[in-house]
C-alpha cells in the first residue's frame, strides 16, 4: 500500500481507501469472504494468502449482473447464518461492483448490520462502486432500487487484479473514469484525451484521480440530496439501456458510455454545451475503444422506464447534464420531445 | 394528542412518540399505508378519514408472524414500485409490531431508504415494537435476523384502535410491560402488581411509563452495543418458543412471559434473584391471565437455537437476567447444565 485516501464525513463514520499492494489483513473475529465463480479459481487462493482471521469462510456466487436480485441476497444470507456469522463478523466483497452491492447489501442487513471490507478486482468497482457506500440490487422494475447507504470499514484497491480482467469490464470501468472527468474535472478529460490507460502507471493516476474525484462528491453528499446527484451523469439513460436489454447483457460501464452520449445529445438540444465539445466527449469514449451507439425498439417505452428510476422525484425526471466540459448541470424540465430524440438519435 | 415524548438521540435524527387521540396528519407527497387483512377493515376507513395527500395507496398483507419474511418484502417493494412511490413518498406502517418491523424495513431498503411513519394498532407495538428504530423479518434460522436500524418519522400512539384488539393479542402487550418494569424500574413493578390495566387511564399510564422507559435506554444506545440489550430480558428463551413452536402459534408476547419464567430460574440458580422475587414476577404474568408454562420437545436443540440468536457473539450467548427487580445484569457464562435446567423446568 503506497496511498491512503481518507473518506471522513464525520468523526463516527469515516473509512480508508488503500491503493497499492494489497497489505496482509488481521481479523479477529471470523470472516466470509464473499466472491464470485469467475474470480474464485483465479484470485481466491492469493487472497486468502493474505487474510488472517480465527475462521475463513467463502461464499461463491454466479458472476452477472442478471443474479444481483433479492433471491442471491437471501441464498448469501442462509449461508451467514449456516456458518453462524454474528455482530462482531466481518464479510469480505471480493470482486466487481456487483459483488461489492450485494456483500455490502447483506452486511447491512445480516443482523441488523455487521461489518464489511471492499477489496474490488474490477476497474469499475475501483474507481466507482467500492467508494461512496451505495449498497443493493436490481429488482424486475429498475437497477438498484433496493438497497442501503452502509459504508465500508475500509477500502483496499490493488490494481494487480486487473492483469486477468476481461477486456469489456476493463472498458467498461474506463466509461465511469470519463464520466467523472467530463463533469467534474476538465484537467482531468484533456490529460484522459492524451493518455494510453494500458500502462500502468498511467492507470493508477487515472484510478487515483477518480477516487479523489468521488470521494469529493460523495463527503459533500453521502446520501445523494444534492452533489451526488452529479454522478449519475449518463446514467438515466444507461439504467433503461441495462434494462431493456436484459441486465447483463450490455455491461454497466459500456451502457454508461452509450447513456452520455445520448445525454450529450439533449445538452445540445437545449444549449448546454457545443457540438464540439459532445463530439470530444464522444471521441474520448471511441479512443478507448468503447462502443457510444445504442438503438431501442421502442423508444416511448424506453422513457416510460425513467420514472421507475431513483432520481425521478414526484414524476419528475432530473437530468444530469454537462455544461460544457468539466462541469454539469440539473435540468428537470427538459420537454419530452427533446429526450425522445436523444434516445431515438442513440449516439447519432 | 395530548402527551409528546421526543427521543433526541441527535439533532439530525431524532423523531417524536404522540400519545393520544390521533390527530389530522398532511402529506405533501405521495403516501402508502400499510396494513394487514385483519385491521383493514376494522380501522382502515377511520384512519383514511385523518389523512390528507396527494395519492394515498393501500397495501394489505397477510396478519401474522408467519408472514414477516423476505418474501412478504418482496412483494411490498413490488407494489411500491408499482406505484411509482419515489425518495420522498411516505410509508405508513399501521398495525402490530409485524407490520411496523416489515413497513420499517421497507422504508429502510426501498431507494436506499424513504421515510415511514409508525401507527401501532396493538398493545405491544405501541410500548415496544415502534419505539427503536428496529426493523426486520424472520428466515428459518431464526427471528429477525434479517433488517436495519432505521428510524421513523414520527411514532403516534391512539390507544383507542385497542378497543377491537383480541385478548391474547392484548396479553402480549402486557408481557413486554412486565419485563421492562421488572429489569428497570422497581415502583412501576410494585404499580403494575396492585393496578387493573382493563381501565381506560390506568393502561394510558401504563403505555407511557413503559415508552419512557424504552426510550431512556434506545437513547443510550441505539444500535446495542450495550445498555439496550437490557430490554431482552426473556428474549433469548422466547426466540427459541416462537421457533420451535413454529411462528405465529405462540404469539411474542406470550413467548416472553414464558422466556421471562425460564430466565428467572436461571437466574435463581445463579444466586441473582430470591424465590420471593421470581414468584412475585411469575404471579405478575399470571394475574393479568398470561400462562408461564412451556415444555420443549427436545431441551438440546431448543438450547442449540440459541447459538444463531444476534445476541449470541463469537459462540457466547449473553443472557439478560434480572438481578433482584428493577434490575438487570448480563450473564455470558452460564454453565449448560444450568441453562438447560432451566429450559427443561419450563416455568415450573
Amino acid at each position: 500500500m503506497d496511498i491512503e485516501i481518507v473518506l471522513n464525513k464525520n468523526i463516527d463514520d469515516s473509512y480508508k481507501i488503500y491503493l497499492g499492494d494489497l497489505d496482509p489483513l488481521r481479523f479477529e473475529t471470523k470472516v466470509a469472504i464473499v466472491t464470485n465463480k469467475t474470480i474464485a479459481p483465479i484470485h481466491l487462493a492469493a487472497l486468502r494468502s493474505k487474510i488472517s482471521a480465527p475462521e475463513i469462510s467463502e461464499i461463491i456466487i454466479d458472476d452477472g449482473e442478471e443474479y444481483k436480485n433479492l433471491q442471491t441476497i437471501e441464498k448469501i444470507l442462509d449461508r451467514l447464518c449456516d456458518l453462524r456469522l454474528d455482530r462482531r463478523s466481518v464479510l469480505i466483497a471480493f470482486g466487481g461492483g456487483v459483488i461489492g452491492d450485494m456483500t455490502g447489501f447483506c452486511a447491512a442487513i445480516y443482523q441488523r448490520g455487521i461489518s464489511f471490507v471492499q477489496i474490488p478486482t474490477t476497474l469499475l468497482a475501483m474507481v466507482d462502486a467500492s467508494v461512496g457506500g451505495k449498497t443493493g440490487v436490481n429488482n424486475s422494475y429498475g437497477k438498484n432500487l433496493i438497497g442501503a447507504f452502509y459504508q465500508p470499514l475500509s477500502v483496499h484497491i490493488d490494481p494487480a487484479w486487473l492483469k486477468t480482467l476481461p477486456k469489456r469490464e476493463f472498458l467498461s470501468g474506463i466509461a465511469e473514469i470519463i464520466k467523472m472527468a467530463a463533469t467534474l474535472d476538465k484537467g482531468f478529460f484533456e490529460w484522459l484525451e492524451k493518455v494510453d490507460l494500458n500502462d500502468d502507471k498511467t492507470l493508477k493516476e487515472a484510478i487515483v484521480r477518480s477516487i479523489r474525484l468521488k470521494a469529493r462528491i460523495v463527503m459533500q453528499d453521502e446520501k445523494e440530496s444534492g452533489a451526488r446527484a452529479a454522478l449519475n451523469y449518463g446514467h438515466t439513460f444507461a439504467h433503461a439501456i441495462e434494462k431493456e436489454s436484459g441486465y447483463g447483457v450490455i455491461l454497466h460501464g459500456e451502457s454508461v458510455a452509450m447513456g452520455m452520449v445520448m445525454a450529450n445529445r439533449l445538452a445540445l438540444s437545449l444549449g448546454l454545451i457545443k457540438d464540439e465539445e459532445a463530439l470530444r466527449i464522444k471521441q474520448a469514449i471511441k479512443k478507448f475503444g468503447l462502443n457510444p451507439y445504442y438503438k431501442t425498439p421502442n423508444p416511448e417505452l424506453f422513457y416510460e422506464s425513467f420514472f421507475l428510476d431513483k432520481k425521478t422525484k414526484n414524476n419528475n425526471i432530473t437530468f444530469v447534464l454537462p455544461r460544457n466540459i468539466g462541469d454539469y448541470i440539473f435540468v428537470s424540465d427538459a420537454p419530452k420531445k427533446l429526450v425522445l430524440e436523444a434516445i431515438e438519435k442513440g449516439g447519432e
